[in-house]
């Protein structure tokens, strides 16, 4: 049985690994971490726990953690885990981290584009980027998992195949998002209040948002060339799901066909990836409540571009989920276990 | 491994009996009935099952199915199943009836309120009342299952304690419901666009709603003497959900300890009924996507009244789940196997 | 052209005053109190606002104000305007207090549902319960209104004509109510948060909402004995929007005729009381950016009881549309001056 | 007063242009036209129309009609106004055509999309493309309307200013929309049932909806050269906006200075589109219920681009609002009359 210890474990993410490890049949955590709820009961904070969970929340001892367990996730806000990780507790335990900390190379472009400075730079280069699908022999072996941000996660596994075939010129990939509220996290904030996210609309992060650089990065290394694109998020009015919307020129005319075999090329053999039929959009009501991703695209040959789509759970294979099947490849198991569930609709 | 078939599998209720199945281990849907969609594969009407089910609707042949499987789910509209079944299929398998058709005793009470005509009334007597926490032992050996309603379920439990023991005077009862939309079904209505029923909320059925003498004649056997009460629904912007707020008048004073021991020695043993701490009320998010019944109660001393309160998810719980659940009994199978699904939050 | 000062104009009650006096022809808002957003722009705050307000925000100095203005909303927690009013004040200005300070005219009462000091008990009496159908009369001369709580106002006049004629017995009267999210306000509370609210249903406050002895009270004047009941209160996904079930048990046997004509007799020459066709239950949708009050009800011979229903705008006719209406009483205006707005659907 | 006359009045935008001229000082709807609901009083099928609207609805008689009012608006599905209009009825009464029938110049262009046959060609030349804040000088003399469609709505005027000045690179243009589910019409369709639309987005009419066509052509008048785009609407799990967010590459670099004095230039003396404040992007939260189109815009100085965005109210300027707008215009009427609505939010 592996020993799980969570830290963040109240936060909307924490509480998702909660619930997948509780039915995850080779794991259970032992530690529910959350500085803000120490000392309380966890089914206190998420009454759907009352029952199954009966421990007290933990505070952030990563020192006292790294004795208890074999595997701590952070699922905490950007810089905690940086400030957190040294070398003893590498040499005890793996760390599967949720936030950015590790997930992008240039420390420089680390800290410009999330305007905090990274306290353990060293483990940069250690860190896997734990996009199961792409990275899985690397992740085998790994200390430190940068488990993939949400929008990356999904932006990435819709596009990649078109970007490592060099099927469209990648001067011109545009990515318009779009995300549930989840994703926003449980803090207490006005603008992602009932009444606020309720009958809207929004794009946030214009330009700027963080998750560009990690998008970039990754597809820059399916391309063999540096990529610089548009990303825009944007705020729907729907707990959990993420919608891709990718447009990029093609490099030449190609047909459906030539398309879908390059995308069954990477894909067939992935449990959790599902290239649709032709001519069904991939929704986010088909994959909720599951690690599932599913992809599609839309040749237009009136412009020469092509439309790539993808949909997930973000609170799954953009976090939770996507965090143990990298646990699960770390540790031998099979990499489906505690994941198999069926997407939940309506 | 059990062999199941389900009539009106593309339902709301019949499409949550096949992703329970899907994750049940000593069972699997061999037949996906569904008069609106023959021939079609089934993944194309939920595509969330895409890649998961292969197979293709087929029709409502109840002989046919009788020689296939062992038990035959009816997730149909009221009168069908009671014009499909006879001595021959009940000889051959096992029937869970969602519709309405075998819950009531008295079949002038069924007509009355249906407004149908029963067209097998032979096996009304026969038929147990699935309501596993009540009539387990029942169940074991029936042949026929009428699988209850979903107001009638959350509405029974949360009062029952109350009932059984004498605690409260029968003639003043009143259940207030509140209850997510897939309860009303796919079928395409004006009234159920997303439109029509987002940032609204309605009663409906006022004072005739179908599901008003089931309650009362479940609650009539736990009471040993006649109850009529008012049940009023409530459609509410949610896909899934639903929460019982019932009011009576207490005979006696009693202490919240003494009411708190009453649930206890009613569902302490209870995995799927959990009774809530002090001042903890039901919420719907609690239970969603588990087949959880939460109840609670509050003591208003100023009125002399108890305030019950239930909540579960209607399409579990309150149709699939419990079908399941009851399932597992008519089989010998653990009563909580394939429905130990966590609730899933946000 | 009245002068209006608005303290606390930056929650949802007050920004809805903003919203009806902007478009009242005989009124301007001169003033828009907000103690946390001092000196911001107003459309900065409502970005609906842009082009419309191009004030900036100002303090919570009610004596400044008196010597601006000719009347003053009070959208504030409790405790504010009780604690601000003076008789000073009250000589030069009149007040409308949306908060319920002035509500309730026991001040034990008060102090024990709100758990706080009342600041200025020697206005209470003075101070005019402003349910401009019930008391517009009284209205007119008054200094200061009480302007009544949303659920209150849906709730009384729901029940009015049959407490006020003696019809029910005022003994068994249950009132089962549903709010949109707005009435809890636009601080940053987690409870509060889209992903908390979205998808569920519950009920709060059971046996002890603050609104229960506000309702008590009224219906206590109306029937001229103690009335006692039971309200419970529930939170559903949608912004706006209050529905009001209310339960009694009838003294006699009466037809549909004989209570519509009482209904009629009361709200028949009310341009904001609509009383419903026969069978047709009110749905806050159909009142939704209205000043409506949609009322029906429904007697069930085998129990005895009447069901009385309401629909309102909770922020509108339950708060700012309320308050507008007072004002325009109070200053010998058209009483639906700036408040014929028709309901918006969907 | 104008008598205004709607064929389609039971549709989402039909009942918005009845609630609109309801509160239109000059103007009167005399003729509810509506094909499913003949002799059926118009508040039975919208109840927030009770003791506001008495009348009973009509056939789609458009020559009967001619007699009677002074303007038809036509909100139906395609075909049915040019297969109704003709000289006569057009030299006695102004028509407003909600449907796409007359907005696309070119007949080859709008049968290839719309897939029909177009009754009445003679009559494309002479309608004029009713985007009042473009055209205004063409719609005060017209006798036919084609009343632009919401998503171009929003579209064009999201980038007009762009292509009109030859900022952006034509030949790059990618238009990413999401729209409120009334967009969708009030059919019965079980892909806008609410449990469907609800915890869900998705794109649809990839690169072929037919407003792409309609985007284009407009763009092109201002460019002067033709522009091919691509166009993705999706489906938003809300009543009412659409959200455009737009991009382009910038033919050479431009500041945000620069950017802004051109959308002033062109928007500033336009009551009804309002130029948001740096950094602040369009929501369609603050222009629901009002006419308003918000628009704004980013420049990305990393990849060149510029993302230009917009919000409207997709049943007021992308419909009815639009169409009360051109009535204005034709009749002589103050531009805004009966369109003052500010924003409603929540």
């Amino acid at each position: 049985m592996i020993k799980v210890g969570i830290i963040g474990s109240t936060g909307y993410a924490g509480a998702e690994i909660v619930r997948l490890i509780t039915q995850h049949k080779e794991a259970e955590v032992v530690w529910y971490g959350s500085r803000s709820y120490i000392d309380k009961k966890y089914y206190e904070v998420f009454q759907n726990m009352f029952q199954i969970v009966d421990a007290k929340c933990m505070d952030d001892n990563m020192e006292e953690l790294a004795n208890q367990v074999d595997v701590i996730f952070t699922a905490t806000p950007q810089g905690l885990c940086a400030s957190l990780v040294n070398e003893e507790v590498l040499n005890k335990v793996k760390i599967i981290d949720l936030s950015a900390d590790f997930r992008i190379k240039d420390v420089e472009v680390y800290e410009k584009w999330y305007g905090i400075e990274h306290k353990s730079p060293q483990f940069i280069d250690e860190a896997v980027y734990g996009l199961c699908e792409i990275n899985r022999d690397k992740v085998k072996s790994a200390r430190l998992i940068a488990n993939p941000g949400c929008f990356p996660t999904c932006s990435i596994l819709s596009i990649y195949p078109m970007v490592r075939e060099g099927i469209i010129d990648n001067s011109t990939i545009i990515i318009d998002a779009k995300s549930g509220t989840s994703g926003a996290g449980r803090g207490a904030k006005v603008n992602n209040l009932f009444c606020e996210v309720n009958e809207n609309i929004k794009a946030y992060g214009v330009t700027n948002h963080r998750h560009t650089p990690e998008i970039e990065e990754q597809l820059t290394y399916a391309a063999g060339e540096n990529i610089f694109l548009n990303f825009t998020p944007h705020l729907v009015p729907m707990n959990r799901g993420i919608l891709v919307t990718a447009y990029a020129k093609l490099k030449s005319r190609v047909s459906y066909d030539e398309v879908k075999a390059i995308y069954d090329k990477y894909y067939n053999n992935e449990k959790f990836i599902r290239v649709l039929d032709k001519d069904v959009p991939p929704e986010t009501r088909w994959v909720e409540g599951s690690n599932y991703v599913d992809v599609n695209f839309k040749i237009d040959e009136r412009t020469g571009r092509i439309i790539m789509m993808g949909a997930i759970d973000n609170l799954i294979k953009g976090a939770a989920g996507q965090a143990v099947q990298n646990m699960n490849i770390m540790f031998g198991l099979e990499e489906t276990m505690g994941l198999e569930q069926v997407p939940m609709f309506p």
